[in-house]
């Protein structure tokens, strides 16, 4: 029955994904021992690297799902979910990112393989930056890799933010001034029209 | 000779520092053993702990030292300043402040100590907030804690792109859209002026 094995494998990454995230974020990336991952994800160590080859390739799957989920996020329901979805991922798993930010800036072999993963969701992302420029969604004195860059600097300043658990601004003000650094004039929340 | 003792504390104590900071942007946190530190530092560790207790005094004294220095930054040259200096630090530096985030989010006592050490950064940053709010340097119809938070993100967003290896938008282009996001409108980058 070659249809339920491959979906009993489908459930088994799945499960295998969301205990290594959760155990990931409870002892962060090098506090995961295997010990750990087996316990969390409650397969042998021998199941578990059946299916991901080592805790790296657990980790960087994890990872381009994140990027993958905000790219879709963002083309199905705008900038704003966006923003507020990250004001809502949990901090210890933000803070699993930020722990191998040394590793994706020493080990060039490490960065290019998330980065190949990645590739696809640049264009589509781009794409879709273009298509909200030209609907008026985004100012069009710039280019859209412009654009691109400040939000992905807003986003990235918020992840950082919450991994370190201080606060973060409300979502209404980033969106705000968000929208005043790179709305478009038909935006009803660019400055212009926001009374003083 | 009390007064060339005090001088040659001070010395030291410089001493220790620069060479914490080379080996822990070097190895990362974890990765600068007390070896590694003596032989960055070129003192014994009997040395180095007489003047700080702890790897981690090392670290705390040095990440405080960075915030007074972009405070000093602030208040004598303006944001733009701020926004370049953070452009050109040394990325592994700032890969050292991330990998101890989980530690700043997980540890109160950590926390605690770090912040007790800001607390006066943090009134002198708003009085000059304040101040460069009424004097139209930013917009007015926001408290100054918003414009304040805004500018944080944008530079925490900096931080984390440059820690991770990659390029961060230029400078001008930061401070441009960063300018129509908080400028008040005396300020000359801000869009209404901004030919589209």
């Amino acid at each position: 029955m070659p249809k339920i094995s491959e979906e009993r494998k489908a459930e088994r990454r799945e499960q295998i994904l969301a205990g290594a995230r959760s155990c990931f974020a409870e002892h962060g990336y090098e506090g995961a021992t295997v010990a750990r991952l087996e316990s969390a994800i409650g397969l042998s160590r021998g199941a578990i690297f059946n299916y991901f080859p080592s805790k790296e390739a657990l980790f960087v799957e994890l990872a381009v799902r994140d990027s993958a989920r905000m790219s879709e996020l963002w083309r199905n329901e705008g900038l704003e979910a966006v923003v507020r979805e990250v004001l809502e991922l949990d901090p210890a798993w933000l803070g699993v990112n930020l722990e191998l930010i040394r590793r994706v800036r020493t080990d060039a072999d490490f960065h290019d393989r998330i980065e190949a993963r990645q590739q696809e969701l640049v264009v589509v992302n781009r794409e879709r930056l273009e298509e909200a420029q030209r609907a008026g969604e985004f100012r069009d004195d710039l280019e859209p890799k412009e654009i691109g860059a400040f939000v992905n600097l807003v986003l990235n300043g918020l992840a950082l933010q919450r991994a370190s658990g201080d606060e973060p601004p409300p979502a209404e003000l980033v969106l705000r001034l968000l929208g005043d650094a790179i709305g478009g004039e038909a935006r009803p929340g660019t400055r212009p029209r926001t009374p003083s």
